[in-house]
């Protein structure tokens, strides 16, 4: 099980893509120890060349295959796209046993009515890279940030919540207090793991929001206090 | 087909439950005619009066049943339990045709793992009310405002947004204003009637955040322009 105490090598699988790109730079340039991961380690290592190069960047981000990210990681991020996720995350399941795993998978389809959530057999891609792989801890976040804000050194992302979910609470605080390194904001506990059922296809409404206002929205809450107190324990 | 350019009675269904009170006691100190409705027309009519006498209601709020409340109604606001919906949706059909519908249904189950978002068959329980009736203009709104807040007079929403989705862009655009008559803030175009299978389910990820930092949270987008343009009309 990962140690919550020691400074952890991140993972991104996906890494070469917006997202992925995105959270490995504002992870690296907040200290953490990054390396990403895509099919080809080659494609991988040029765009952590180009991350590394990025304002702020203090020890450069490394890329190799999806595989060999994994191995070497205690927190895996997986930023792929839905379509393939289950055989990826079966064929790096060995890897992600025993990781705190952090999905931000947004499994979308796109017709021409725009945007909309595709069917989920395990109700979310989150729910199902937990199926998958029993033995990792599955958390979802960072499904509603913006890859070009994540991208751009001069964004401030402070004012966008980032929802948590998981079922392991040790697990969802130490994604909230990632995503208040990614963004320099707030972390929110959004509950149980379920949750990502509700947080992954709710970028459908935001690239819906951003078709009619020409804009990048994100998610934020209101009415939490401030500042955020940790979350209180209940019962479910 | 209504006429937005007229002033016109709207019919809270379901109106003596915490949603419907407090849309119907907002709306009615906006300065619309509301007549609030029940299964049972006293229990409507006791609540009405109550409602009524809330600070600065202009006009008194009127009760009847469900049925003579949506007869004299333009604009109809569904604010019902899931259980039941379609069942009442169908018992109403005459009255709702030719009416613009705003369903703020919430379809959510509850167990020990506290709330999940119910399957629908239809989608959302908005396309439901819209697949029932078809001559009907439904749009999706006000799944996130909290009741106690609404029927607080001193309770300010303003910072809230409201998502409406609809696939009638005239009937969004009526339905954001109502949601500044609601909020003193923002009505925000989410688009497509479908996006009613994200907005409504939403509301289980605030209950699980209400839980957690005892509070009542609400939403807001970041990102949007202020002060907030006219939406793009985007072909879908």
């Amino acid at each position: 099980m990962f140690d919550s105490s020691l400074p952890q090598t991140i993972a991104v699988v996906g890494g070469t893509g917006p997202q992925g790109s995105g959270l490995a730079y504002r992870l690296a340039r907040a200290g953490h120890p990054v390396v990403i991961g895509s099919r080809d380690p080659h494609r991988a290592a040029a765009r952590a060349a180009e991350l590394s190069a990025l304002p702020g960047v203090p020890a450069p981000i490394r890329g190799t295959s999806n595989e060999e990210a994994v191995a070497e990681a205690g927190i895996v991020i997986l930023a792929v796209p839905y379509e393939g996720h289950a055989e990826l995350v079966r064929a790096l399941a060995a890897g992600l046993a025993g990781a705190l795993v952090v999905s931000c998978v947004n499994p979308l389809g796109f017709d021409r009515n725009g945007p909309y959530g595709l069917p989920v057999p395990a109700g979310s891609a989150a729910e199902e890279a937990a199926g998958i792989v029993p033995d990792a801890v599955v958390t979802g976040a960072f499904h509603h940030l913006a890859a070009p804000l994540l991208l751009d050194p001069d964004a401030d992302l402070s004012h966008e919540d980032v929802l948590v979910c998981g079922d392991d609470a040790t697990a969802r605080q130490r994604v909230m207090a990632l995503a208040t390194d990614v963004t320099g904001g707030r972390g929110v506990d959004a509950g149980r793991l379920r949750m990502a059922r509700q947080l992954e296809p709710l970028t459908a409404v935001l690239i819906s929001v951003n078709k009619r206002y020409r804009t990048r929205s994100g998610v934020a809450l209101t009415g939490l206090p401030q500042p955020l107190l940790t979350s209180v324990p209940v019962k479910e």
